[in-house]
């Protein structure tokens, strides 16, 4: 290429996750015809996430502030706990609006493959937080992955022998969803779970 | 979502050609995991787009100089110049090693249906170079679209009465295609287009 500016530019696109050269070329070059204000404003967002952004002291969720807006609400159950990967996982349950607790994000889950253990997450403020007596019941909404089995397994055999209730969200048949194709495991498992059929 | 701050990173990301809510979100995500030296530098690549960048004063390809490396390079022939879209257009005819002339870049294509004249486009700058009398080969290497055809058309009109020689690059059946999947219109040209065959 011509310029060890634009080259510079397309190397730090390249470095997100799914973007490949060709997609960071086209996106710079989107800057380059844009107004230089959007470009600085641009650049101001990206260094307001490590200069102004907080994780929430109690449930590590992101924030601007100490506390997250979702652990200072008083409407809601902050005795029923959620345990989530991400961020993401936050936002997605908050779109169902069908849960009125607090949550708690572990950053991650532990996966012995890539030697991230527990002590990598957030897991031990946990357990502070049930010390506390704060949580009576915890839900495990985390990925039906090996990951996901082994970090709900980790956590609620530390917490064998208290009374705290656990779940885990249900796993099943997506709601539309035609038997025919879905995975067998999928499958097995809405058969072993099968719930009373209410009239 | 439950912070300003991320909310504004993803709006900025969302701006990006291609890039929808769900992805600028995890792009930002990954973001919030990696080091605050990376999102700073990424940050001044960004802004160095807008400060350092400039245009080349000749051919209007990006530089980080007044007169780009294609340019200034003596051992290419300046007499011949391709017209192209962008830059990416630049980087892709020099990937082919094909070509040792020089470029013009018009920063767009005359599109009447998108408010796109002739005037928004660096053309006057290439009539000035055809008075310094620095051009005799003019090869068009447009997209074979209606904007294509009329930007080319412009050109070669305003040209009319000197004694430049202008051409198209070849449109046809790709190397290596299959004329079932060729499309009517592009295996029409390559037929109205054929070339003696040389044993």
């Amino acid at each position: 290429m011509n310029s060890k500016i634009v080259e510079g530019a397309v190397a730090q696109f390249s470095k997100l996750p799914g973007i490949g050269k060709k997609t960071a070329l086209r996106l710079v070059l989107h800057l380059l015809k844009v107004d230089e204000q959007n470009v600085y404003d641009f650049s101001k967002a990206l260094l307001k996430l490590k200069t102004d952004l907080h994780f929430c002291s109690v449930c590590h969720n992101i924030s601007d502030e100490t506390i997250c807006s979702i652990c200072k609400d008083t409407g809601r159950n902050h005795e029923m706990v959620c345990i989530v990967e991400d961020l993401r996982d936050v936002i997605a349950i908050e779109n169902t609006n069908q849960f009125r607790g607090v949550y708690h994000v572990l950053g991650g889950l532990i996966s012995p493959v890539d030697g991230i253990g527990p002590e990598d997450l957030n897991i031990e403020s946990l357990f502070v937080r049930f010390q506390r007596n704060e949580i009576k019941e915890l839900i495990f909404a985390l990925a039906a992955t090996m990951e996901g089995d082994t970090t709900t397994f980790y956590i609620t055999r530390r917490l064998n022998g208290s009374d705290i209730k656990a779940s885990t969200i249900a796993r099943g048949i997506s709601v539309g969803g035609e038997l025919e194709y879905a995975d067998e495991i999928t499958l097995g498992r809405s058969i072993l779970g099968r719930v009373p059929y209410k009239l």
